[in-house]
């Protein structure tokens, strides 16, 4: 196997299996026939970066950690991780019976719940791919998404089932739905196979003989709920999920470890949890599934019940929390962490103030899997600078790069003045989209984010806006996520979605609006005068709209190109000031 | 680059950049032509794990992380790991004009200090071959090991320059020797080039353009101080660095982050220092190096002046720290992690008592980077337990994969009683040597450690000897280290070595060899008696030998190999209870 002398720099890497010669500076695989140039052989194992390795380490090392779900309200139902991992077993064996083979996708459409807990487990390391489907979608994306995927099998929580029966007539690649629970299956379309989860489990014993994965195998997919177009499919590796899971479980990235116990509040289907539930299981921390009992009761109350020390949530539930169940104890909690969209500095002083609880921001979106920055307060920091610092968006995690570029691709300095659109890099980014290239989203192989961002010299990075939403005024940029943020500051404001609308001496100038909360009463005047000690001179609007509604897109975010057609139609009623 | 519908599932995967089909269950590369398997394609990039990734992330988002050195007991140096990072690349610019190529081997004959954290960066990022050359081997050790791997350039601190030049003669290869800081470089042979560290770097800026690595190139070498034949060589890859490092930042693992400041008492010639040095520059984590200052007084000092909130050292050093300054104010101290041989209970309980400051046993070897099993108090542990479970060697870390094998191979269970050989696997453990397959030691692709364990159902790992220490007695093994440890908590007894020697009737028995204290007395009845209430009955030694010293290894382990063949010489003077 090893030549003597010097001569055997020139032969494989040991740790690659690579039978072939393989240039130091070539990536592997770009030129298998290349002459040799010589590379020592490091000694490593070959081992390949999978779920399974994790499925493996946590049913064993970590058997007895727990997944607890909420069945109902007052009834929480657990099960060890090797009960778990058995029962995966038997789902595999289950799927396979079905004709799921390696590269298939199995879709599932669930809650956060034990068995889609199994189901992450089972499909991935039988090979077959996992695609979370968004419940919250509309019919017609949703149908968009399991088409585009091709899911053979659907996972469905019966809670759920009206809501698939919707599209399924649409769906011909769909041969089977799994159903899981009770629940109303009447509806479903009778071409397609149904039966019971517990039932397929039930036909097969644990100890399925799981393949020898290659890493760069997809593993999972989730499409993003883009506001343009049509959703767009990201495609797990087993090596990125285990990465991401590694990355999760360093201090700097979740720190989530065996002494947690996760209330994982972010939908499974929301960007696999922000990859928690790999962590989760690597590490041996308990998870908690809430279910679909996600409203501030239920939430307060499971938090009691089962005592969690972490969660990840983003800042609507958060919020709901504070505003409806201040009264709740959540001192178990001692790490939450908060993405999804940008986490207000009140809802961070409200928790730390009503709950004694500190409220972590992370950022990420289901292209980087999604772990990219964290908001750990750095070394140091005075205390009475604390809360300037979590209301940033969050410090590069290791493993990934990120630079911020102008409208021409030039990087800009980390000064935390320059704004440009965060690009970014990483064994955990993803590089394209599934079956729909997307180039434009792309930069010398840096994914273009979409968010306008500001990094200060230490590497933390303050999301200004959205690329598209950025207003640009005079050759400079105003944030309308800042406006938006200062103006929903004000009592009298429920909502606020400023967009650029055409100028003809600045190009574009920002027009804010305004939904008022239900009895309040402000003009614009008034409006303008409460911004105007607290954003520069040259930011404050000019143009105002009262409306009665912000349009928000099918998660719930603000949907601001419906905002501008409206505009452009005419629309709004426009007030201009001074 | 996509097609549309099903058949893209049998394109090339995304994430390997490889132009050629990949099955989905064969490893990469060694069916480089087989027919294509369907494989779903991942999305993710292709980027490659390497320390240089982790370079850039240090000095950039870290850049004012710092490196101290212990450059007199009263006097430390710092620089930020900005001014770090510019010396790597003004050194890999020097390094370059000396010849060294992609590949080639670069040897350090150093102290733990800044110089070497730029070679640790330098060497490796610029497609070079790290080799910290361990500057306690014996000559002819040290001979061997430098020759074998054909080191290049060696990187020599001045206190060390007698202990290289007695071998220098003997090393063709070496080319050029530079010189880190004063000291006498009279012997160095003429015929090798000396250049000045400082003069080499300050001819080149930083800069340094540093190739785009294939993660599976070798970055570093580190040679295992065997006791028997000899020494053999590690080569660790960038990714088993780069996924080390990652570990080394879990919470699980070393939990380092930003917020640590690690005295770095491991010397960076030990397995890369237990990996903490570039775990540290991922996470911004402070390192103090001590230098050769490793006694008590100047370690106790060095906490005192530099408040490091984490250390690692193998339990000799933390002893003397124990024995001869247990006035010292260690309190800044929140983890400090063990490992190198077995940690006795009583240090721990010593430093607990004395200093109130908890050590964490790790356990790992030169060849699994080390990183294996840490010993975190698993959740819920109760307050009386604790120094039970510290007293364990360690909890499996996720990532590698351990299990207990008898001598037929075969796998035995996790019931804390089976005693097995340790044979570990995953993308951080040695598959081989450099140069020297030594089949023997590995087992269907796994590492077998030499050491005989117990592991209990939640992943607790108990050795209780090395394999070649484990007496076999009767068909049941007997750890001579649990005999040695009993007998060495005797107050008259200094040190004890227990041997199996041949017997007629059970294969093998227990012979003690015996160190008494000064001025002390015992009798082997006596000692005998001591040991009867504290194991069973028939690991009860019948044989004794009192000796003046037990011979020790290069690395100042105990050497039985040389007292088993005092015991066939017919050298030690053996007594025989009853």
């Amino acid at each position: 196997m090893h030549r003597a002398g010097r001569d055997a720099g020139f032969q494989k890497t040991s740790d690659s299996g690579a039978a072939l010669p393989v240039a130091l500076i070539a990536r592997r695989g770009k030129t298998p026939c290349m002459t040799a140039v010589p590379m020592l052989e490091s000694t490593m194992q070959d081992v390949p970066l999978t779920i399974t390795a994790l499925m493996r380490h946590g049913r064993r090392v970590h058997a007895n950690a727990r997944i607890l779900t909420v069945d109902a309200p007052d009834s929480i139902s657990e099960a060890t991780f090797a009960e778990v991992a058995d029962r995966a077993d038997q789902l595999a064996a289950g799927l396979t019976s079905l004709g799921v083979e390696p590269g298939d996708r199995v879709g599932t459409f669930m809650w956060n719940n034990q068995r889609h807990m199994e189901a992450y487990l089972a499909i991935p390391c039988m090979g077959a791919v996992l695609h979370t489907l968004n419940i919250r979608l509309f019919p017609e994306q949703l149908t968009y998404v399991a088409d585009h995927a091709q899911d053979k099998v659907i996972l469905l929580d019966g809670s759920l089932a009206p809501l698939l029966a919707r599209v399924i007539d649409q769906l011909p690649h769909v041969e089977t739905i799994v159903t899981c629970g009770d629940g109303d299956y009447s509806a479903l379309n009778s071409t397609k196979q149904v039966i019971d989860y517990e039932e397929l489990v039930a036909r097969h014993q644990p100890g399925f003989d799981y393949p020898e994965l290659d890493e760069r195998a997809a593993a999972a997919m989730c499409y993003t709920s883009g506001t343009t177009g049509n959703p767009k499919g990201v495609v797990y590796s087993h090596r990125s999920s285990y990465l991401h899971a590694l990355a999760a479980q360093t201090v700097q990235g979740l720190g989530i470890s065996h002494t947690d116990r996760i209330l994982l509040i972010v939908p499974q289907f929301h960007a696999n949890a922000w990859g928690m539930p790999y962590a989760a299981w690597a590490a041996g921390a308990d998870i908690v599934m809430p279910q679909q009992f996600l409203q501030a009761g239920p939430i307060a109350d499971i938090i009691e019940a089962t005592k969690p020390t972490m969660s990840g949530a983003v800042p609507t539930v958060l919020n709901d929390v504070l505003t409806n169940r201040p009264d709740a104890d959540l001192s178990s909690l001692q790490f939450v962490v908060c993405g999804g969209s940008a986490v207000p500095r009140a809802l961070i002083e409200g928790f730390r103030d009503t709950f004694g609880v500190t409220i972590t921001q992370a950022w990420g979106m289901t292209e980087t899997s999604p772990l990219a920055a964290v908001g750990h307060l750095p070394r140091g920091t005075a205390p009475q600078d604390e809360l300037d610092v979590r209301a940033k968006t969050g410090r590069i995690v290791a493993g990934v790069e990120l630079r911020i570029c102008d409208d021409h691709g030039n990087e800009l300095p980390w000064d935390g003045e320059a704004q440009g659109e965060i690009e970014i890099r990483g064994p955990w980014i993803t590089g394209s989209y599934h079956l729909d290239p997307d180039p434009e989203k792309f930069h010398d192989g840096w994914l273009r984010t979409g968010d306008v961002a500001s990094i200060e010299p230490d590497g933390f990075v303050m999301i200004s806006d959205r690329a598209k939403d950025v207003i640009k005024s005079g050759g400079e940029w105003i944030s309308s996520v800042d406006l938006e943020n200062t103006l929903m500051s004000h009592p009298a404001v429920l909502e606020a979605a400023v967009i650029g609308v055409p100028d003809e001496r600045w190009d574009e100038r920002p027009l804010a609006c305004v939904v008022l909360a239900d009895n309040a009463t402000a003009t614009s005047g008034e409006l303008h005068a409460f911004l105007a000690d607290k954003v520069v001179k040259w930011w404050l609007p000019e143009r105002w709209a009262f409306i009665d509604e912000v349009p928000k897109t099918s998660v719930g975010k603000f949907d601001k190109k419906v905002l501008r057609a409206r505009h452009r139609d005419g629309e709004l009623r426009v007030e201009a000031l001074g």
